[in-house]
């Protein structure tokens, strides 16, 4: 095997991103070496690429860049017995301590010492990757590469839909980027009875009915909220999924909610907002959810009883796949907002 | 059975309350009339009482005021038969149309219809009150009379605590008015393994101690945060009781929980306050839930069994039992500071 | 209006019923009339009609048969005020005392003075049927008339599969009569991302197969329980669903279900069943669930939601729709097996 | 440090124990090397003394036994990193594989392929144990080394009674065997409103009271349903904790749980039980737990909070702490019924 490989990094503190020749990373007894096949391109990618004032107080380049991808079993360190050399593997990207309380106690995701690749430590964006066995998700032969390469995010959008419970349920979803799409169709098949999508851009709202939104708004409509109402017998939805991180969107995903209804926050606001506690949320009896990550590996289990149950057809949101040399083209793309989901390929199977 | 009865009354829109001679109530079929023995005085009733800004916009005088009382039986309605006459009962003073979606599915208690009793309509400061049958509540007979009385904020602390599970968790109360104080031995009884409680009030704290709170934080320590890590192996606790509704306390409450962690809120700001959702909530992966009220009537069922068990020991808040016409001096003994929960006698045990 | 109806009643502790004039019920403040117009044959009236040993046990003629029904207000007495004369209405058949810790607590189907219509008081093969307020279900107009007639066992499937929880989950269900195959769409419109139906009836197996189970099983194949978890990773289903009341379907059941799943228990076996407790429950750590009718309302209202999503087709199993005077012919049809859910028709569209 | 330890072996299948010289076990890159200080002897240690018939179809000697215990870290293997030498310590017993989906989803106490020290393989009553780092347990100071020597057992005790959620509940245990003992001050600490001991043995319904149960009852007098249902208003508790696994205790356990309340099923009975399946727990709508061992580590957690709060006292169950060399004098007096929990010591505190 060769000593070095290729790799996206943030060599400096700037905008852009450099292919270069790094050193193939070295593994530890509990570690696994993968070969990157495919990899999904986030936001979080987007917001380092173009260096703004969260890339800049977060990352300390230089960094492999990268969070999302599936690959093949290189090699495993001697501590390893749970997967094998040529075994088809995705990885959840929060590597926890293990060792704390939350770590303990089924709640690895939210550890207070998680390091994130592609943000605290080298990523994905390269032809191998090091991971602790304990990340490692094998996966099931039937889930399709381009869907391994997204269970990242697609998790993100399971976690958030099952943390705020919508079997038989009324849903909104605020926020209709790439997981507030997933979330629709994983809204519907874990069992929502009805999802409503918000969001200000027009094409999003086309992609978000076509993947099975029964009714689509725009977020500045002001009799937005009264719609809702009108739709749910004049009571508002069960559940609110917050995708979007803006206040206004927080503030009436809150009026549409019922009282004694759910609501999941995901989405990240950039600053302090301000809001009517008492009445969005103490005298309607709401359960409000923050949510970080995924679940290990509850989620990871649940993405895929979803994939292989066939209910949950992402392929409208996978809108490109570009080789990986090609990443300039790619963080183009999301810039002008014509890509849903990019994922870059590793293998040479586009190249 | 004479056709008046005393009742205090706000009889215009301006400060005070007055002691006057008004009609009994009329019953309904399925109405009881209960003659008040006790009845616990509220913050609530002083705000109406000093007329302040909120009350104004609330209340529309006139008004027989009081919502936290126990009495007697002495007339039932024709389709009545869950009580009789001379049953020894007190009454859920949230008033809710039974009918919704809310009322249909175990939370009348967040009842968008629901009229509070000497708040809405005519209450329980006065020598009868008609209930309707649904609301009352027939009392054990080891519930002394005091405590009956107040059943209603006993019963806000015991849904707070509650909904938020404290069984072997460590627990914060923001905030040690009435509803505050009678949470640190209902969270004790409940089970939590630790209590800590915070205000700004040196009193306050010392009969928080007296209550059973491990320990007592002013809430201006600018080491607070830190102390209460201190005490929780450095995770945080895993419970926020938040009964005082400031913003400051928000904030800090919500700093000292742990990862994962549960903030139940029942103290309400009285503006809108502005929060970091992203640090406070979101990726702490936090459960936040709007408290109001008890539900109907899994929480008196609670509270009954909390009070029978003998645990729980609310002597120490029970600081005046008064005459109903020493309602001005409640009232002075609440501003002053010197109270913490008042009784008002209408039976005459203390005449 | 008349004051004599037709009604459908068992007038001896011997077989069959008699088609007779009764008069009208008379309703008290809190009841409501309704006209019947669609009314469902159960499992449970055949069982009435053929006058078994349960039957034999429980029933005391004379009594109007009929617990699954929908229909017209036709009357109101003095202290309804939920719903009016003409409006459409289906209602819950479990008339419980409404005063007990249960029924106080939201668990109203399992009070223990609970009386069943038809069963323990006059039910709804009739023209008319008197019933609790409290019990009345206003139905919305997207609802089908047939449909509506079946909301009790409908609800039984919904109560069933909601408490065991089955969004994202694998599903067995054991014995496909008209209840557990209505829990087919349901478990998938609740988000199942799988479900097995076992029967040893080829015919409802194909109707399973029909109403979207993934995959049908003999019960007596041998090779069940290792099939199951072939297509369970090894691992065994998340969820069971029991409706057949069998002793060899528990069991062979409860072996199909992996550590830490739910079983549901619905199906009702007559006598004492032998149960290794410490293979079958114990050591795999699961929950089991008793289910008795459904939640009011909880049930009705996601009832209600998976009905209005499109997502839950009840057409296949209604097999038939009579007039109510061919009631002879529908227990013929009960009994050769041809028929899995009939409607009779009060109102006169079938006539 | 020495090669050879002491050990107390099962060396051929027949009755009793060989306390020999055998070789200190070797650790793996994720295995800790622990000194023992202190053991607790279990039930399942008398049945393989014994060798009775459980014993001879689940043991293979030669074995050390004992799986309940504490000591200091005496060495760590290379990628250990939660604990060092020196640190004190205890033990999770079931070692479980750690890649299943229970394993990987907070379900390993009832991983498939799970291994029991001293029991399916070298247990603790040894001078030394290996266990894998994830199954370490790091003592806080404030914990009695006799309190976590038996963690494993009140682990139990707590998963049980946590399981069950007993905050303001009435409860019931049947079998107050060590275990059944200590969930009664585990029960009354977590926040049960009342409990109540059922068992045959005077003597330890004597020890039940002392430890906090609010009644105690002989399990053969044919009232006990009856009075059990006077103390609760005629409705049954809310939960039982079944710890006997005698069928008898069984049947007239589910029938003192009230209508939807909650069974965690601890004992485990040495044959099928017959039960009658419809009236003791589908017509009532109860929810049945079966229980096996602790999760990891939750339980630990909440063990750990209970008995540093303070509310826990053991003390009247470990009736003795005994040198290691004196094992069969301990299964003297646990056949003499004389003891409760004995402790045996390899430190020398007693010697």
């Amino acid at each position: 095997m060769a000593s070095t490989m290729q790799a996206l990094c943030k060599v400096k503190p700037e905008a852009g991103f450099v292919l270069q020749e790094v050193p193939i990373p070295e593994i530890g007894p509990t570690d696994v070496l993968i070969k990157v096949e495919k990899a999904g391109v986030c936001g979080t990618d987007y917001h380092i690429y173009g260096w703004d004032k969260w890339a800049q107080a977060r990352v300390k380049p230089p960094l492999v860049i990268g969070h999302e991808f599936m690959g093949r079993v290189a090699a495993v360190g001697g501590a390893v017995h749970s997967v094998a050399v040529g075994d088809r593997v995705s990885a959840e990207g929060h590597i926890a301590d293990l060792t704390c309380l939350l770590c303990r106690t089924g709640q690895a995701h939210i550890c207070e010492r998680v390091e994130i690749i592609g943000v605290d430590r080298d990523g994905a964006f390269a032809e191998y990757i090091a991971m602790p066995e304990y990340n490692v998700w094998k996966l099931d032969p039937a889930i399709p590469d381009e869907y391994a390469a997204i269970f990242d995010p697609l998790g993100n959008a399971v976690h958030t839909v099952m943390a705020a419970g919508v079997s038989t349920k009324s849903v909104v979803i605020t926020g209709v980027g790439s997981i507030g799409l997933m979330a629709i169709p994983v809204a519907r098949a874990a069992g929502a009875a009805a999802v409503y999508a918000i969001d200000v851009n027009p094409a999003k709202l086309d992609l978000a009915k076509r993947l099975g939104a029964d009714e689509t708004f725009d977020a500045r409509d002001p009799e937005l909220v009264a719609k809702i109402h009108r739709l749910t017998n004049g009571d508002g939805v069960d559940v609110l999924l917050e995708m979007s991180g803006q206040g206004s969107a927080i503030d009436t995903g809150l009026q549409m909610v019922r009282n004694g209804g759910r609501a999941a926050l995901l989405g990240i606001p950039s600053d302090d907002i301000s809001i009517n506690l008492a009445e969005r949320i103490i005298f309607k009896g709401l359960t409000v959810l923050g949510i970080n990550g995924r679940t290990m590996f509850e989620t990871w289990y649940q993405t895929q009883a979803l994939v292989k149950s066939g209910r949950v057809d992402l392929r409208p949101i996978i809108t490109h796949v570009l080789p990986y040399t090609e990443y300039d083209k790619a963080f183009a793309l999301m810039k002008s907002g014509e890509a849903a989901k990019i994922v870059l390929d590793f293998k040479g199977d586009q190249a």
